[in-house]
């Protein structure tokens, strides 16, 4: 039976686990491959590919190919839709505006976002909940410059993320993790002790180069981003 | 001049982006790309594939490919060897070997890593510092009954991660992220009040369905991890 890119995949790699090809080593090219293993070309291409993109092996135009030295480079986390991410738990959201403000960016934002002076922005603070708890707190401002549409929308009903998603489908994003502590409007939101560790994600969206949203969304106690891979 | 696949991919990402095919609709067919463009299917294809990987599109065998309706699902965080982290910053590496022990897993290590009573394990705690400052703190346990050669290792001058990656080149992972509150202990070896908010980052790693290591990387105070996309 004729063998397949993942019957290859999965040889290439016993080999690495096996140390037949150690960290840093040179692999045969693809031609050699393809006639040891007895299938196409892009057989073994498809392959390799995949085992570039897995972060095995690090292929160079002039060098040829490699078993990576460091093989656990990358992790991808997923940042769901908090609602699609409290429903997979089984647990009922709920969505509520918490407060909402237009006005010029304060001068910390404006730097943050790449804003001009007077530039003005839709501030919204939400709380996203899992059967009745405090799940996730959202401080978002969205640019009125970029979104003029942002300044009559009722948020009371849609999260901000998903209204945001409808409008522009495809930005770049900056995405920044980092641990904070509780202050006192945090703590009575998500319903801690001031001062407990919470994690926190801070996202700067653009779109063609300009600023459409910052938001930060701290999580309540004991919350963890997990990957596998 | 005949046109690539990335030219196809900017084309189609500047189409989804201007709206003109909106989030959730329907894409033409391959065979009509192929035409449309006038190049070949295969470099529709790779196209596609990438976007499908950058998370744009969404392609199902039955009823087609679609614009995603939640664009912005995974980021990608590098989890570099912290070694490796420090001297992109332009800082000074320096590794210290804190404390090491033999001795059988604790029971709440069994359970996290599926050991057998009895089972031991080599542990090890180490300071990562940038320029003389703490900048991670590394507890670490090494299971004895997959690497029995880390009984007698000497990890004074190499730090653990780097000496298990010659050890073991490929591996399933699991990672998870947190806030922390510093303890004494943590508060001492990075030099901060306890009770600090703290980001770590725990992972386990297995090789061929059995537990390898598990370790706890505590970053210090203000520590950000970041990706852009």
């Amino acid at each position: 039976m004729a063998r397949t890119y993942r019957d290859i995949k999965a040889d290439i790699l016993g080999r690495i686990t096996r140390g037949d090809w150690k960290p840093g080593s040179l692999l045969p090219g693809e031609i050699e491959l393809a006639e040891t293993y007895g299938v196409a070309r892009a057989t073994v291409n498809r392959a390799m590919r995949e085992l570039t993109e897995d972060g095995i092996i690090e292929r160079k135009r002039k060098s040829g190919t490699r078993v990576r030295l460091s093989p656990l480079r990358q992790a991808r986390f997923d940042i769901p839709i908090v609602r699609h991410e409290v429903t997979e738990q089984g647990a009922a959201y709920r969505y509520a505006l918490v407060s909402s403000t237009v006005g010029p960016a304060p001068d910390w934002l404006r730097a943050r976002m790449g804003l001009q002076t007077g530039d003005e922005v839709r501030h919204l603070t939400c709380l996203h909940m899992a059967d009745g708890q405090p799940y996730q707190y959202e401080d978002r401002w969205i640019s009125l410059a970029l979104l003029p549409q942002a300044r009559v929308e009722d948020f009371a009903a849609t999260a901000p993320t998903e209204w945001l998603i409808a409008q522009i489908p495809y930005s770049e994003v900056d995405i920044s993790l980092s641990a904070t502590a509780a202050d006192e409007g945090l703590a009575a939101h998500l319903a801690c002790r001031p001062g407990e560790p919470l994690l926190q994600i801070e996202r700067s969206t653009r779109w063609d180069g300009k600023a459409v949203t910052f938001v930060q969304l701290v999580h309540r106690p004991g919350h963890r981003m997990t990957t596998r891979y």
